[in-house]
């Protein structure tokens, strides 16, 4: 079996749903031989890699280890699904908390043993929070860490192939930008159902404004949608986009949707978040291109920025994230 | 995006660990476009289903589907890992029982809506029992059902790798045949360690006769201690080799694991029962070959028949499958 690189994946959170199926992912796209697979969970971890083991991938060497250390140095690119879902009980400000936190820690561990990772990818919520607090803590360049920010417009995708009733190949050009879910900045002036532009379909009989309304908030909720379908969070279809990023990383085609980028433009008016944008994501990391649209999508997008901020700063008063006069004692390259 | 075939996959028990991890599977190996999903649970499977639409693989067409028919019809590969999981205070035989009544209606399911599938595959326990039903039931070939029967050989290979620190490519011909588990027969004299026959090694200082005999029970055990470590039944090692099943007879590279397949050969002493054997599993479908080895090697294997032959003899007790003298009747290919 031919890879496409000898170099190391450490995947963090290699225990939970995410983090199993992507190593499976990383190994039957043929993207390395040499995984290695971390979690805190030893048991959980230890049966993933057995099972990893027992599909037999010729040529793989499946590593797996609860020290943190061992597990990032000299890894290539690091992939962490790592954070806490959403309990019963707990508030959206207790899941930021915990899941900011846990990002820290991952900026720290990165700045300790793997400050020549190519790429970091974060893919636990809120990814554009948490991808941007371990840029912090993690002190390298923003090319260096991406977020996971495709599956808006996967699913946008989806639904209105659904609602056209083609082949979702016959729908191009989806592009969500800014923030995840309820506060994503649909771009529809990109879309094409079978040719035509969706902006020509929009409050036509073909896709009534009410219609139009409704499929968004469709996409917005798709997330939940599949806690509602499966009892459990979406783990394939961020673990498949996740291991496609790493793909494009690692020098394979290019990556066909937005990813979760840091974005410093104060001429456009957004400065120090991170959010789904354009990218080119490579072999020297990931490098954001600010979206461009019509009016209403800018406005759009500069609602999503504003919210992105917001739960930017709420991190700063928890203390996770320093002030953002001192980000660069932190991080240099900020 | 190529495709190897645009012929469709069917995947009954799409809404389970084992089914969703296969349509994924088959879909990151670029198996088919066409992949029709069936589950009795539309909840799930609807869930599932999204879950891969959400992946947006380029050019799948993901359908599913409550109704049995619509899900095979026209299916050129069924996949089926639908039968129920071992639970808390069932006895094996109630497993059996259960397992075995879903296999006899999955025949009687093809031979109504699928009479042509070029191959069915059966991967839920006791897999020889429930492919061989399924076979009966179903009036095809025997060419047209094989079963999953990898485990026991990768998992020799990955205990062997372990054992003499090696990577798993090192360990070469891994070979178990007959029954799955505690009853499957070790062929040792097929493989190799770093090119060193394994009959050379057992019972010397690299591997003593006691270390071989519990590396033999850790390999039979396998799939108890991944229920132990993960709190629940492995589910990526089969939907992975199941998938790479299909691949060799979708007419890709050949698939270089042990097949369950029927074995009807009086002249050998076996007959009428279905087990893990080489193959040749391509387009024509499935064709057995009997193994060949040492003289205890055939002792094991001629115990591990008469243990098939138990379970089958049950199941006709039980009266889900008829007497051998009138299997003909049910299917004249037999």
């Amino acid at each position: 079996m031919e890879y496409l690189s000898e170099d190391r994946i450490a995947i963090l959170g290699a225990a939970g749903a995410i983090g199993s199926n992507l190593a499976q992912a990383v190994l039957t796209l043929g993207l390395t031989p040499r995984v290695r697979l971390y979690d805190p969970f030893p048991q959980g971890l230890e049966g993933v890699a057995e099972e990893l083991r027992h599909c037999a991938f010729p040529g793989a060497r499946i590593a797996a280890t609860t020290d943190i250390r061992e597990a990032l140095e000299g890894a290539r690119i690091v992939v962490s699904s790592g954070g806490a879902p959403r309990r019963e009980g707990m508030t959206r400000e207790d899941l930021l908390r915990g899941n900011a936190a846990i990002a820290a820690q991952l900026g720290r561990d990165l700045r300790t043993c793997a400050p020549d990772v190519q790429l970091a990818i974060v893919v636990f919520n809120p990814a554009d929070i948490t991808g941007l607090t371990a840029l912090v803590h993690a002190g390298v360049e923003p090319r260096r860490v991406a977020t996971l920010a495709a599956l808006d417009s996967t699913r946008l995708q989806s639904e209105l192939a659904r609602h056209f009733g083609v082949s979702p190949n016959r729908v191009t050009g989806c592009r969500t930008y800014g923030g995840h879910g309820e506060s994503m900045a649909v771009f529809a002036s990109t879309a094409r159902v079978d040719g035509t532009p969706l902006t020509d379909l929009i409050g036509t009989e073909a896709l009534p404004a009410a219609a139009w309304a409704a499929l968004r908030e469709r996409v917005a909720q798709g997330g939940k949608r599949i806690i509602e379908l499966r009892g459990r969070s979406s783990f394939q279809s961020p673990a498949h986009q996740a291991a496609l990023m790493c793909r494009a990383a690692l020098g394979g085609p290019p990556y066909p949707w937005p990813v979760g980028a840091y974005v410093h433009a104060p001429d456009a008016g957004i400065e120090r978040i991170l959010m789904a944008v354009e990218t080119r994501l490579g072999p020297d990391g990931v490098k954001a291109k600010l979206p461009e649209g019509t009016p209403e999508e800018m406005a759009a997008l500069r609602a999503s920025v504003r919210h992105l901020v917001r739960l930017r700063d709420e991190v700063i008063a928890m203390g996770v994230l320093p002030p953002l006069d001192r980000w660069t004692e932190t991080n240099p390259h900020l």
